[in-house]
């Protein structure tokens, strides 16, 4: 976990500002939930690695029993993403939400993972979310929503890939691999990135999968790593048959729908989270391992927290791997390395401490960021710590200065300096 | 702990907009730490009470021990408030961070409370602090800036009550209250506010703090309270002797460079963080039990997480609190209640959905919020959605208008419709 810096928090605000933007434009509404869940709300909706991932809350004194079981040490726990709060949050408030739910939530979440490079026990997830439809133009419009925001960012070689996941099952079933061996061979599967086809190949040998359809299976990806998303239709439409028709057809109208050019059908394309019904999501830039965020269909989620199913779909970005790969680019705008204050005011002496409040005063009711030199240090000194923070002004106001309602005004990139009417200081500094 | 609405959102957003503008126009620049720190920093912290409510974090599988020792079962806690974290970063990054270092910081913070009305196990402060010097400039100007976040806000009835802990200690050292007993004495005297004189009195007695001290106190804060600053301050200094003189020249330097009305020396007012050791700050207003910001210096925090004693003075302000009077008050702009966006485009059937998009798309270009319906309902289905949401216009994109290149616009205010061309309606709206 990390602590953010000014320069730092600065750069997070502006990422924070184009997502907010973006997915205000499309009508998204800011949602918040408190970082402590019960822990019942979280567990069993992750997956078996995700429950061990969650951080819980010791109970308190008198709650504490005599058992050295996790289940009776704690009744809370941080919350672990966006999507499950989410859906505890439209089962609970049903009746005060209207009937398609828009939300972005962008707050951090917590795992308890080994901290490897570029991952964080904390990290922000920006999240955008529509409740209430089933219909594919939910998925095209969070694929456009995303990829506008990254093109606004400055990403220009991001890919976004799709799968569904019963285009997964039907592939599965085709190369008949048995219903109980199906979750597995999907973990496996999952790696193909990391593991390559050899490794995925083991695994299946591992956990006892017929290792011919992990053959079959891979061959078919390799084959439409390189053919076109309409082409990849046809020929997973001939592999899967009937069974895939309704996934196909949902996958070919989101990409009729999106019109993105950088949008790819990857039918090997997993994601972990078990509670994904439909679409999957995945966005990826060449020069980072993992993703830069994903999302998927979840219609079976929010039943878990409600007595109705109600159909969602959502897309989350990751903010932490957007500014690695921002920072090593350099994508930043040049002014975000600016400093924190327009002006700093120098203080004379003990008596003129309040003219040179009065005067900064003045000054910040003009829109101008204002330090006070907070001691009554030497005048050098003062101009040497305003150096030192890099502040473009300085003013000083000295017996002279004061008597003749003028302020001295220092440009301190050109080293120039000018007596000024105090009422033209602001304007000048403008 | 609470979830927020999107409505709720936007008026936490609101207010947290104006603290950011008013502290960064004083020169403070933002910071943000984890949500979760080691348990040692933060113990130890708070005096006994808070040591009780920090949540503590649960150990993981292979590191809980047997034990079923509080200590043993947790290393990390939830941050407590923002002080602490801040003198922890201060200590750790001192060479990377300015001589004088103004930051504020907006988090929520987490204590294991019973909920009692109006309180919550997760709330957020507004904090800003300076650190880096021991001149009252630092104290003139938290005070100015949280009087003018509070006069942005429309507050104009609130009160900054002022003290100094030397002046506490002088007090009791004045009426013999013997050195052990001294914040036995502070804690009843801080209760003075809910239990009054008589309750002041008889926590003395329990206590075996000699009354005849406690009625001498009372009697002299009875006398203060109807009495100005520059009077209180002579008494004070009458009451005390020479031990008082730095403290309560401090307290009158700060009158003078505040140059506010709504401030008061109130030598009862006590805080109950243990870290303060010099001035201590509280604002309150008539209609609020409690407070909506306090705080105070503590010169010798951040030396218990480094080598070196800076010393450092913050103000830090309860946005929960804010929000409660804000909202009993009615004082929130009219605009905020707005929808979530300008425009629903409808859906005319599923040919016609990749032109209702591409409007969608062309509208948010020119910075509208744009809602696409998302399913191929009747249309009187979608206007009735339209109305039910509170949107101010609606675009029919039917077979005709998308063969004359042309969007029907409907006021959903006014009832009245027009059929215009497509690259006139972002106009229109606006």
């Amino acid at each position: 976990m990390r602590d953010f810096l000014p320069f730092e928090v600065c750069k997070r605000n502006y990422v924070i500002g184009i997502i907010k933007e973006v997915y205000e434009s499309y009508g998204f509404e800011p949602l918040e939930t408190p970082a402590v869940e019960n822990i019942e709300t979280l567990t069993g909706k992750y997956g078996e690695e995700g429950n061990q991932l969650i951080f819980k809350i010791l109970k308190r004194g008198e709650k504490l029993g005599e058992s050295l079981n996790e289940k009776d040490l704690a009744d809370l726990a941080l919350r672990y993403d966006l999507t499950v709060p989410l859906a505890r949050v439209v089962a609970n408030y049903k009746n005060e939400l209207p009937k398609f739910f828009k939300r972005y939530q962008i707050q951090p979440v917590w795992r308890a993972d080994r901290p490897a490079r570029g991952r964080f026990r904390e990290f922000y997830q920006c999240d955008a979310d529509a409740v209430g439809s089933s219909s594919m133009i939910v998925e095209a419009e969070l694929c456009a929503a995303v990829s506008e925001i990254l093109n606004k960012l400055g990403f220009n070689d991001f890919l976004l890939r799709i799968n569904h996941r019963d285009v997964l099952r039907g592939l599965l079933d085709a190369v008949k691999i048995e219903q109980e061996k199906q979750s597995d061979a999907l973990v496996a599967l999952d790696k193909l990135d990391k593991i390559g086809k050899d490794g995925v190949l083991k695994e299946f040998a591992q956990r006892e999968i017929n290792e011919n359809a992990g053959v079959e299976l891979l061959d078919l990806f390799a084959a439409l790593e390189t053919s076109g998303n309409t082409d990849s239709i046809t020929r997973l439409r001939e592999f899967i048959g009937d069974q895939g028709n309704r996934s196909l057809d949902n996958l070919s109208q989101i990409l009729e729908l999106t019109n993105l050019e950088n949008i790819k059908i990857d039918a090997s394309l997993a994601r972990g989270l078990s509670y994904y019904t439909g679409a999957i999501f995945e966005i990826n830039v060449p020069d980072l391992a993992g993703s830069l965020g994903g999302g998927g269909r979840y219609d079976g989620l929010i039943g878990m927290f409600g007595k109705e199913q109600i159909p969602a779909c959502g897309f989350s970005l990751g903010l932490e791997r957007i500014l690695v790969v921002m920072e090593e680019r350099g994508m930043f705008p040049a002014e975000l390395s600016d400093n924190s204050a327009d002006v700093l005011v120098t203080v004379w002496n003990e008596e003129t401490i309040s003219e040179s409040l009065k005067l900064a005063g003045e000054l910040r009711k003009e829109n101008l960021r204002v330090l006070v030199y907070p001691e009554t240090d030497k005048l050098g000194k003062q101009f040497k710590y305003a150096g030192q923070i890099n502040v473009p002004f300085v003013c000083v106001l000295g017996e002279t200065e004061l008597a003749d309602n003028k302020v001295t005004l220092k440009n301190m990139r050109t080293g120039e300096q000018e007596t000024l009417l105090r009422e033209e200081i602001a304007e000048r500094i403008k």
